[in-house]
């Protein structure tokens, strides 16, 4: 079975079973509404990739840990999306969820998700507890306190940020959430896993500071020309546009050679370099290949 | 050591160990804002006195799992105070966290509690991970869909509610949360401890809507006249004040009546009794008494 059919069947079972028989309706449609279709699902894909590289002994607890990542991630764009921070009214080409089910559903669908997340963890482990807990840890340190994606977004409320350390707990956090927990879900040591989720954090941040600068919003799904609408820390704000897409490049082929030795590791090469084509925008496409 | 004690002690623990040392500073605020200082602590005492009443064999657990339900609680009190929901201004007798910290920091407040006790768990099961799915299955009933406090809440966006049903997810879901989760945190079966729970739930929501009809913002800490304002549905619109508190002195009688025989039931009685007189209205209390 594909990655790609994997996640979605695990995100299904997830919903579906979070949804039981009597969940309101509104905050039901919300729900699904805020994961399918999905985007490009990279950090669940990445998540699965490195199970499969590590021998994928328990593919069960590798479909519920990448369909935790990637509700935690439809949680944080539900959230991002609402008017206190981005007020955006689009996202993965149509109307953000608060567009259309309202604040307060979007605010609770965001919470659910964030729920839905840890009980895909608990239900995919339930028949093997001893991965469960570095599991928790491991998805608890890329979205919560004190590095997670949550700290990102909250280093936009404060006077003085680094942007480097801002971009690592915004973006990099869940990328290296996927890469260890994706290894520990097969029974694999997470440390060798670190590197490759940062790289990979920093290169997709490096893309879309690059995306919102210089594409359209029909490209990338979602509103562009934020950074600067919104005064926010941004790579090409820091390098200009063409230092931005040289430090991309540069993070790519960082995380090709931070890829562990292991059974998988050629095909794991390949992976990466697709999602770092797809990352960039259209215009550097020709010089990034 | 007493309960209260306990409850203060694991809460410092838990956020402790969640700030780190880079949280940005004004999340790490908003969050110890949010918890300390308390409230009446209602559901991690319920949780801890049931521990306690099933002999308590791993206190670490039970702490950590009294801190998981007061941190959801607090996560629930920081979403429902916002614009987009209950607008409130104060609670617990001072400014509400968005007041205080701005809508941002608010939002990102909550889901960072979220994460927090699904920590808090992880955390105080390390040594002992098969106590961790239970309580974490337990936990999530409590707080995400299809009836949890998350699914309450969103109740409210519905045209059609069954009352009973919205106050069995908006309240009554943690307190068995509570009482269920502090009967495994001591190695005891969940399910005669659900009774308890869902009496003493359905009594603090009575107490709650006769709180926000007849008592001052002084009393509650918090705005009254709500359930007129946002036209929610209330016991009191449904029974009037007098049938309301007759209501909530049956449902604190069934109650006690409810707790299984174990060896601290007398204890856990006065316990349940003692917290049933507190949340009574002061014009009530010697009628109640």
């Amino acid at each position: 079975m594909s990655i790609s059919t994997r996640i979605e069947a695990a995100l299904e079972t997830v919903i579906t079973r979070a949804e039981g028989d009597q969940t309101p309706p509104g905050l039901a449609a919300a729900v699904r509404y805020a994961v399918f279709p999905g985007g490009a699902r990279v950090r669940p894909s990445l998540c699965l990739a490195v199970a499969e590289a590590c021998g994928d002994d328990e593919p069960g607890i590798a479909d519920a840990v990448g369909a935790a990542i990637e509700l935690m991630h439809c949680a944080s764009l539900v959230h991002d999306d609402l008017p206190c921070f981005d007020n955006a009214n689009t996202r993965r080409g149509k109307a953000s969820v608060h567009m259309t089910f309202g604040e307060p559903l979007a605010l609770l669908a965001g919470d659910a998700l964030i729920v839905m997340a840890f009980d895909a963890l608990a239900q995919g482990c339930a028949h093997n507890p001893h991965r469960l807990t570095p599991l928790l840890r491991t998805v608890i340190q890329g979205v919560g306190m004190p590095r997670g994606i949550v700290a990102g977004q909250a280093w936009e409320s404060e006077a003085h940020i680094d942007v480097a350390h801002y971009h690592q707990s915004k973006t990099g956090a869940l990328f290296v959430a996927a890469t260890r927990a994706g290894a520990i879900a097969a029974g694999q040591a997470p440390a060798p896993w670190t590197a490759l989720g940062e790289k990979l954090g920093a290169a997709y941040q490096a893309a879309d500071d690059l995306m919102d600068a210089v594409s359209s919003p029909d490209e990338g799904g979602k509103p562009t020309g934020q950074d600067v609408a919104l005064n926010r820390p941004s790579l090409v704000a820091e390098l200009g546009v063409r230092g931005a897409f040289d430090h991309l490049q540069s993070l790519v082929r960082e995380a090709v050679a931070a890829i562990p030795d292991c059974s998988g590791a050629s095909g794991l090469r390949e992976i990466v370099q697709a999602q770092a084509m797809r990352l960039t925008p259209k215009q550097f496409s020709r010089s990034a290949a």
